[in-house]
């Protein structure tokens, strides 16, 4: 197969205006490469649609995009508008939970052109993976309130984690972390705080881990790997975490590696039951919204990570290796990066080079 | 009230080697500055005492140490024989909570002579304080494990926020931002993704900030925080977060400050109904015990705190002082800081600078 039908949604704020830059960059590279692509657009799991329908997206949402064999997202979030707890839980962990994506993979590396804030790293020194569960532990929706408006006022949120949504998550972090020269995978805990379901994750890493005696395996509680992250960025391979640890060190990551403004993720359903998610790490960036000067390489780049979902690794390849070389000149690196062009300059920049 | 009783509990690994140079500081201070500090020693809240009587601490070690004016610790903990949610559990966490210390207090700042990980920054362009909520939260006993050794197991664990809880911290955060010139306080969220108590803990910071109108409030996801504390410390002044969060937060701040082996804590009941405990950030390093070369300063910083806490800001000051000073000589650090002496030489160095 080498057609793909591919869901469209650009979202809100700079969503909409990387993604044309994304769309570009794919079909330079579907073209050279072969590869057939039919985009369909999508207007929900916006601001917009949210203020003219009273919901984030239509109550067929799941007919609308769940035969597509990709969704490419941009960005959604408008908190000045609409609570982010509406707004998200209304769309983005909607997709992520009703297709079942359990895993959220995002890179971590080192780009040309990309100053590092870390003194003294260059490009190389860091490249890894990070590895989130992506549809339950902190992120539940069991708790509420009680005595509301009085002193004895409490809130209650369960972090849930189930066997089977564990293992699969490590299990696909001791996959890949097999498949890479270090076969390293790094686990984040919290076992000797949060006393019942980090000790759990921790036993179910441990039972795992028997299962792949050729992976080196160590784990360190979030604090100090957060501290590990940015004092030996060059020790990691591949990290797993929970929910709420996979997020946190999927945006600390990037920065280490000087921005999230480029960083790409992929909210994967590996058994391909559903289709998966690609969006940038960044998010709707509101406040520089309309200006035109957003960073396209997070759309884009994860618009290759969709090509190599759908086993177009040569494409996906290509895109890569254009960023890279659209990174390394100033002139088209956008400003955020200490360069002068703009999202459309930046964009057209790599399709070019493709 | 110039007198005090100080309850000493060096602890496990390397607490044991840093608490003499904690004391010899504490000395120091307050033989100069003319303060009487009674020492009092326990054994307890160690691996060696639960070997002895299989449990972390006595039965009484209320009565035992609830009546002194501060506790002095060094740290706990030693995961190869007890697994930490045990023995922290046993100790740690139960000083916290049973003396009802709802206040962690870290401060992250730049010191001479510690390089910092991050590419030109210098001391004084990172100062800030780290205040973490230190009774509940993430840190809940609440929650089981249902199904067990099926596919259906699962583990549930609650967050729990009281309104007394969480206005407590806020207003002790607030009231430490409005003492500060930058008058300036950053809220730390995840009120996208948890979706119950973090828009409880949003709700609340929002009710509190009316009444410090003075006080330049802003909040970020602990995902993008935790990006802005390597790409910009400099914007920080006060940082206020629940018991994961400030937890996080408060081992990167150091990191991005070069060390965690410097930095000390409080964990404080504001009130003085309780004394309030006084350790350094970094744990109980099995790694590294007995070889003499854990650094010191974590310990001696920690001390400092105390003397602050006791109102002996004059002793307190002096301490700190002369931590500058030893740090800024390469042959009086030890060496994680690049320098030569040995947890002893760097221990003597400040107490000699006092
Ligand atoms: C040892 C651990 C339970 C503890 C915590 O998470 O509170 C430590 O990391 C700290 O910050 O004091
Ligand atoms: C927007 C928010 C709900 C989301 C998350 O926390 O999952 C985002 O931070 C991400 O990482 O995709």
């Amino acid at each position: 197969k080498n057609e793909y039908r591919i869901a469209v949604i650009p979202g809100d704020g700079i969503g909409k205006e990387v993604m044309p830059e994304g769309l570009r960059a794919l079909e330079a590279a579907a073209k050279k490469h072969r590869v057939k692509l039919a985009f369909d657009h999508f207007d929900f799991a916006s601001y917009d649609y949210y203020e003219k329908h009273g919901q984030m997206m239509p109550d067929d949402w799941k007919e609308a995009i769940g035969g597509h064999d990709a969704i490419f997202f941009g960005a959604v979030g408008w908190p000045e508008k609409i609570p982010d707890h509406i707004s998200l839980w209304g769309s983005l962990i909607k997709f992520r939970r009703e297709f079942d994506q359990y895993v959220n993979l995002r890179p971590v590396r080192l780009m040309p052109g990309v100053p590092s804030p870390l003194a003294g790293r260059k490009p190389g020194d860091i490249d890894f993976w990070v590895v989130r569960e992506n549809t339950e532990g902190e992120y539940s929706s069991v708790g509420g309130r009680m005595f509301p408006d009085t002193d004895r006022e409490f809130v209650t949120q369960q972090t849930v984690m189930t066997r089977t949504g564990v293992d699969r998550i490590l299990k696909f972090a001791f996959d890949l972390a097999q498949s890479r020269p270090k076969r390293h995978l790094t686990s984040a805990t919290k076992s000797n705080g949060i006393s019942i379901t980090m000790p759990y994750w921790d036993e179910r890493v441990e039972a795992m881990a028997k299962r792949y005696p050729d992976v080196k395996l160590d784990k360190y509680h979030i604090d100090i790997l957060t501290a590990h992250f940015v004092l030996h960025p060059d020790w990691f391979d591949v990290v797993v975490g929970s929910n709420l640890f996979g997020d946190i060190l999927s945006d600390l990551g990037p920065a280490c590696t000087g921005t999230i403004g480029i960083a790409p993720s992929g909210n994967i359903n590996p058994e391909g039951n559903f289709p998966s998610v690609f969006e940038p790490v960044h998010g709707s960036a509101p406040d520089i919204a309309g200006q035109g000067i957003a960073n396209p390489i997070g759309m884009i780049w994860s618009g290759a990570m969709m090509l190599e979902h759908l086993g177009e690794k040569t494409a996906a390849d290509a895109i890569v290796k254009a960023i890279e070389r659209t990174l390394a000149e100033r002139t088209l690196r956008t400003r955020d990066l200490g360069g002068q062009a703009d999202t459309t300059a930046c964009g057209k920049a790599v399709a070019e080079m493709l």
